[in-house]
C-alpha cells in the first residue's frame, strides 16, 4: 500500500474519508478472499512479484506508460508475466493462474492460457497415457501452452471452423492445413510469440470423411531456439484496445505433421487403421470453453472493483463547484465531487455491482468443479444446466463490468481519459470478455433457449430440474397472468430482501411467458417458421434471459451477505445489496428497467418510494465508500493509477509521472518528436511562402 | 472509395447488399452536406489531402497502425493535420476547421483549436484594435493558436481557476504565474508542442484585488526556433485513450510578462493607471466554450455514423451460425450476422441516432450564429436559452455517440477490438467529448435549472420565452396530473410522428413537474436547504433534462425529414425516424426508458404494439442498411478500417494489414521483441534450472 508520508490537501481528504468507515475493511478483505491465511499468502506473493519487477515504487513512472510502442508494451508484458508465472511455480500457488498481478484475466499475459485452457483441456480430453506424457511437462512449466480455435472468419460458431487435420495412415500422422485464407487461425492469445504448444481445434478428416471439430495438440515453436516449427507461419494480429502485454496471433499451417496420438482421444479416438470411435457425448469438445467462462465471469468483478476503487478515491480528493446547484458553500470553497448525488449514485451502483459479481463466485466455482468431474460422474444430463448458467453469468457479469468500468472512468472526468489514470486500460480489459469466449448476445440466447424449454415442462404441470427451483417457484406464484399480481410493499419495506426478490421473480417469469407466447403466436397465427419466429422475438428472448440472470445474481447476493457474521460488515453489505437491487430498477442506465413496471407489479408511487430508499441508502453508505473499495486489497502497483493512489496523493503523483514521460525529457531538444514535427511540417505550414514545399 | 476489382465471397455479399437499396444514396449525401456543390468540393478536398498524405491506397497498412509509439502517433498526427490545415488555407475552405479528414473533432489535431476556439475568442473578446492586430496573423495561419483554461485541479468549474495575471503598472504589463502546483495548466490541446499562442484564462489581479477569470493572449513558443518563451514550462500530459495525434499539454508559468493590451478588452478592460472597467455582462468570458459546444455536438453525429458504417459493412460480409436458433440453414451454410434481429436491431438504432444528431445541426448552427452576434445585438436576455440548449444538445449528442460507437464496436465481435478495425480509435474519439468542454452530468443539471425556472413561470399562468413553446404546449396539455392522460394510439398508429411526439411531450413535462414537486416537498416538509433538496433529487433533475432534450431531438428529426422532397429518401428516413423514436422506448439500453411507462401514459399492450412496429420497420429497412451508411460519404481513408472497406473486402484487407505490421516483419529474427523476450525471460522461465537467474 502507499505511505502517508506526503501531507497535502488531497492526502488529508483521503485520511478523513478512510477514517469515517463503520467497519474494519481488513475483515471484509478476509471475506472477499475466503480467509485470512489466503489474504496473507496473496500479499506475500504480491510483495515478491512487485519487488522483483520494481513496480512497488509509486514515485517512478510505470514502464508500461513510458514505452507504449507495440514492442515496448509486449516486452513489459513478458517481463511482468514471467515474474508471476515463475513465482507460482517456485512458491507453489495459483494466485496468478486465473488473474495476473494487475487483476486482469491471465489470458492477457504470455502464460495465462497455459492454466486457463491448455492444462484443463489435457486433463479433460486426454487419455491417461496422453495425460501421463503431457501433464508433467505442462505442470512443471517446461512448455507454455495456449488454445487455438478462433479463425479469421469463424468465431463463436465452432462448427464453422475450417482448419483440417487429415489422417495419413501410411505414416500414422495427422497432416494439419489451413485450406483457405479465411481459415487462418486468428486471435489465439500468446500464440504469435510466447507459447510453445497449443490445443488446436481442427476438423478431423479420415479418408476424405469429415468427422467434425476435435482437439489436437500441436507444437508451434522449437524449445531450444524458439523458431517456428516447419510449415507454421506465425504473426501478431497487432495492437488491440488492451491485452497488449501478450501477442494474440495468427497461424497458417502448411502440411504440418503431428503423431496420430496428439489427437486428444479420451472421448473420440482414432485407431491405427483409421477407424473412428465416436464419443459418448458430443459436447466434450466444448468443455474447455466452459471452464474458461467460469474464470472470465469471476474475474470481471475484480476489474470492476479496480475501476470503482480508482474512481472512488479520486472522488474524495477531487473538488469542484460550490456544492449542489452552486448554492451550498457561501465561503466559495469547493466541494469534493463524491458529495454530489449524481456522483455517489453512480459510484455506489458500480461498487454494488462489483460485489454482486463477487457473490456469484461460489456458484461459478461449483460449476467449474462439477464440469471438471463430468468425465468421472458421466453426469451428461447436467451439461445443459451448467452450460446455461455459465453462459448467463459470463454474459451478465462481463457486460456489467464493461459498462461499469467505463462509467467509473467517466466519473473521473478528463483525468480518467489519460493512460496514467490507469482507467483506460481497465476499461479496455473489461471490454474484451464481453466479446471473447462466447459473444454475450449469443450467450443470452442460449440461456433463453434453456429457459423456454423449462417453461414448456412447467406449463404441462411437470417438475423441472430441482436446481431450477427458483424458476419453478416464480412460475407457481406468478404464472396466472401478471396483471393480477401487485407488489404490496411500501416505503422502507423495499429494503427487505424478500420484497426485492419478489420483484425480480415476477419480472423474470413474466418476460419468459411473454416471449414464449409471442413466439407461439407468430408461428400459429403469423405462420412463421420456428427460426423466423425466434428471430422476430430475439430481443424479448434476450430480455427474459437477462432478467432471469439478474434474479440469480440477486439471490446469490442475498445468500452471500447472509453468511457474514460481523454485524458491521453485514449491515454495510446489506445496504449495498439493497442499492444493487433497487438501482437495477431506477438507475437510468440499467438494462431493460422498463420491464420492472410494464407488468404493473410495481406502481408509480412505489417507484418514487424506491428512489427515496436509494437516497437514504446512499447517505448511509457515504462514510463507507473508501472502506468498501479498500477491502478489495488492491496494491497501488496493481492499480497502476496516478489518481487512484491509496494515500490520495492524486495530483502530485499525476504531475510527477507526467514529467517523467520520455517525450517530456527532450521535448525541446533537436531531433525530438516535437522539434522534428516543427522542422518538417509546422514551420512550413506557418510560413505562407514555404507552404508549397509541403 | 474502394475499388471492386477484388472478387470474393465478401465483396459479392457487399455488392448484393448495396444493390438492394430503395433510394439513391448520393442524393442523400447531397442532403447531409446541404447541396451537391458542397459534396463535390468536399470530395475534391479529401482527394487532395489523401493524395498528399498517401492515405488513399488501402492496400498499404496505415502508418498510425504501423508505429503506435507516443512519438510515432504524434508525428503522424502533425503530418496529417498539417496537410488539412494547409489545404484549407491554400484552397480557402473550412471543411477541416471543425472536423479533420478522419471526421474527428479538429481539437484532435495540432491546428484544430486555432479555428475552434482561438480565432472565435479573439473575434468575440478583442477590441477592434486588438482584432486588427491578431486576426490577420491568425487567419493567414502565420500563428497557431490554442485555448488554455483547464488546470490540474480545476475543470468545468471555471471560477476555480488559480492561474494569476497580475498588473505591473510600472511596466504596463501583466505578470503571469502558476501560484500552486494544482494551478498548473493541464489538458489544453496542442499546447505542449504544436501551438505558438494561446488564449489564457487567468485571474486578473490589480493591486492585490482579484477581479476573477479573464481572457488573455500569451505566446508560448518562439516563432523562429519554436523554443518555449522565457518562464514557460511546457510538457505533454502523455498518451490518452485517443486524440494522440496532438499533444494535450501542461504549462507552468514563472513571472511571464505580457503587454497590458494582451488582455482581451472588448468587454472588461484595464486602463494604463490600473483602473478596471467591468463588463456589461459577466458571461462573456465563457462564450468561447459555448461556440465549442456547438461544434462538438454536431461533430459527434459523424463519429457515430463512422462506427455505424464500419459495423454495418462488416455485418453484411461476416457470416456466423446457421440462422436464428441455429435452425434456419439446413444445408449448413452460415448466415450473415446482419440477418439476426439482435444485430440489426442494434445497428439501426445506432444509425437512427446518428441521423437524429445530424438533424440537430440547423439548430446548432443557428445557435452558433446567434451567439457570435450577441456582442452586436446586445441580446443578453437570450444567453440563458442559448446556454441551456447548447448544454443539452452537447450532453445528449455526445453521450449517444459515445455509447453508440461502443455498441457498434461490440457488434463486430473480436475483430472490433483490434486497432486495424478502426473502431477502437473511433470509440475513444467519441468518448472524449462526453467529458470535455462541460461534463455531461453538469450540463444536464444546467438544463434542468433552466427548465425548472420555466415551469415556475408557467405554474403562475404566465408565458415563457416563445422559443420554449414546446414546453409550454406540453404543460398546457398534460400538466393537469399525468394519471388522467392516456395515449390513444394502437398498432401502426405508433408510426405517426404526432403520436411519437405526444409520448415524448408527456414524458418530458411529467418528469419536470415530478422533480419540481419533489424538490419543493423536501424543502417544505423535509426541511432541507435548497442545495440539499437539489442534491437529493439530482438524478430526477437530470432525467427531466434528458427527457426534454429527447423531445427536442425528435422534433428536429421530424422537421428535418419533412423538408426532404425525394419520396424514396423521405420514406426511408421516415422509417428511420420511427425506429429512433420507438427504440428510445423499447431498446434495453435506452436511458431511463422506464419513465415512458411509469406515468401510465403508455400501457403494457401498447408497448407490445410498439415492439411489433419496430420489428416491421427493421424488416423494411434491412435492404437500405448499406445505402443509409454509404450516404455519409466516408472515404476508406477517413474510416481507416480493415473490416469497414467500401468494397466489403474485410478479411483480405485485415490479413494484409496484419502481415504488414512491423512486429511481424522480423518476428523470428534475432533482436526482435519476440526473440528478445524469449532470450531474456521465457527461455529462463521454462527451464526449472534457470529460473533462479530471473
Amino acid at each position: 500500500m502507499g505511505s502517508l508520508t506526503v501531507q497535502n490537501k488531497q492526502t488529508r481528504l483521503m485520511a478523513q474519508a478512510r477514517a469515517s468507515a463503520t467497519f474494519n475493511p481488513y475483515k471484509l478483505t478476509c471475506i472477499i478472499y475466503k480467509d485470512e491465511q489466503t489474504v496473507l499468502k496473496r500479499r506475500e506473493a504480491f510483495r515478491r512479484v512487485e519487488k522483483a519487477t520494481g513496480t512497488a515504487d509509486q514515485s517512478k513512472l510505470p514502464r508500461e506508460y513510458a514505452d507504449v510502442s507495440r514492442e515496448g508494451v509486449y516486452r513489459e508484458g513478458v517481463r511482468l508475466g514471467t515474474a508471476s508465472f515463475v513465482d507460482g511455480l517456485l512458491h507453489d500457488h495459483d494466485f496468478f493462474s486465473g488473474m495476473d498481478q494487475r487483476y486482469t484475466l491471465s489470458n492477457c499475459t504470455p502464460y495465462g492460457l497455459h492454466y486457463m485452457m491448455f492444462i484443463p483441456t489435457i486433463e479433460e480430453q486426454a487419455t491417461s497415457e496422453q495425460a501421463a506424457y503431457w501433464l508433467p511437462l505442462a505442470r512443471s512449466g517446461t512448455i507454455n501452452g495456449a488454445y487455438c480455435q478462433t479463425e479469421l472468419a469463424h468465431g463463436t460458431f465452432v462448427r464453422g471452423i475450417e482448419t483440417t487435420a487429415t489422417l495419413d495412415t501410411k505414416t500414422d500422422e495427422f497432416v494439419v492445413n489451413t485450406p483457405t485464407f479465411t481459415a487462418a487461425k486468428f486471435w489465439p492469445g500468446a500464440m504469435a510469440s510466447s507459447c510453445t504448444h497449443v490445443i488446436l481445434m481442427a476438423r478431423l478428416i479420415i479418408a476424405r470423411k469429415d468427422y467434425g471439430v476435435h482437439p489436437f495438440i500441436i507444437q508451434l515453436r522449437d524449445l531450444d531456439d524458439f523458431s517456428p516449427m516447419p510449415g507454421v507461419e506465425l504473426g501478431d494480429i497487432g495492437m488491440k484496445m488492451g491485452y497488449n502485454g501478450t501477442t494474440n496471433g495468427y497461424a497458417i499451417f502448411h502440411n504440418v505433421r503431428i503423431p496420430r496420438d496428439w489427437l486428444l482421444m479420451r472421448h473420440a479416438s482414432v485407431d491405427r487403421d483409421g477407424t473412428y470411435n465416436k464419443p459418448k457425448h458430443d459436447k466434450f469438445a466444448y468443455l474447455t470453453m466452459l471452464y474458461a467462462r467460469a474464470t472470465i465471469a469471476q474475474g470481471s468483478g475484480f476489474k470492476l472493483a479496480q475501476a470503482a476503487t480508482i474512481a472512488t478515491r479520486f472522488s474524495v480528493v477531487r473538488e469542484q463547484g460550490l456544492g449542489p446547484n452552486g448554492e451550498e458553500n457561501a465561503d466559495g470553497s469547493e466541494t469534493t465531487i463524491i458529495s454530489y448525488r449524481s456522483q455517489n449514485f453512480r459510484l455506489f451502483t458500480i461498487i454494488s455491482r462489483a460485489y454482486a459479481i463477487l457473490f456469484t463466485a461460489p456458484t461459478l466455482e461449483g460449476l467449474y468443479a462439477s464440469l471438471r468431474n463430468v468425465g468421472e460422474t458421466q453426469d451428461f444430463g447436467s451439461l445443459g444446466y451448467y452450460h446455461m448458467l455459465l453462459a448467463g453469468l459470463k454474459a451478465w457479469n462481463t457486460q456489467v463490468a464493461a459498462d461499469g468500468t467505463e462509467d467509473a472512468r467517466k466519473c473521473c472526468g478528463g483525468h480518467g481519459y489519460i493512460l496514467t489514470s490507469g482507467l483506460p486500460s481497465i476499461v479496455a480489459e473489461a471490454a474484451a470478455p464481453a466479446t471473447f469466449e462466447g459473444e454475450n448476445y449469443v450467450m443470452y440466447q442460449q440461456v433463453g433457449r434453456y429457459l423456454l424449454k423449462c417453461l414448456k415442462v412447467l406449463k404441462v404441470g411437470r417438475r423441472i430440474d430441482p436446481r431450477m427451483g427458483d424458476l419453478e417457484k416464480a412460475f407457481n406464484m406468478y404464472a396466472g397472468g401478471d396483471e393480477i399480481h401487485y407488489c404490496q410493499a411500501k416505503n422502507e419495506q423495499f429494503l427487505d430482501p424478500e420484497v426485492q426478490l419478489s420483484i425480480f421473480e415476477h419480472r423474470a417469469i413474466r418476460l419468459l411467458i411473454k416471449c414464449d407466447e409471442a413466439i407461439e403466436k407468430s408461428q400459429r397465427n403469423g405462420g412463421l417458421s420456428p427460426a423466423k419466429a425466434w428471430n422476430q422475438h430475439m430481443m424479448g428472448i434476450i430480455a427474459a434471459a437477462r432478467a432471469y440472470m439478474e434474479l440469480v445474481v440477486l439471490q446469490e447476493f442475498i445468500h452471500g451477505v447472509s453468511r457474514i457474521n460481523d454485524p458491521a460488515i453485514n449491515a454495510a453489505l446489506s445496504r449495498l445489496r439493497s442499492v444493487f437491487a433497487l438501482t437495477m430498477i431506477v438507475h437510468p442506465q440499467s438494462y431493460d428497467a422498463i420491464s420492472f413496471v410494464d407488468g404493473n407489479y410495481i406502481r408509480r408511487d412505489q417507484l418514487a418510494q424506491i428512489s427515496s430508499c436509494v437516497n437514504y441508502l446512499l447517505d448511509e453508505l457515504l462514510p463507507d465508500a473508501i472502506a468498501l473499495t479498500d477491502a478489495w486489497d488492491f496494491t497501488d502497483a496493481s492499480l497502476c493509477s496516478a489518481i487512484g493512489q491509496y494515500d490520495g496523493n492524486a495530483y502530485e503523483t499525476l504531475m510527477s509521472w507526467t514529467r517523467q514521460l520520455p517525450m517530456n525529457k527532450d521535448l525541446n531538444e533537436k531531433g525530438s518528436a516535437c522539434m522534428e514535427a516543427w522542422e518538417r511540417w509546422t514551420k512550413l505550414a506557418l510560413k505562407p511562402e514555404l507552404r508549397a514545399m509541403l
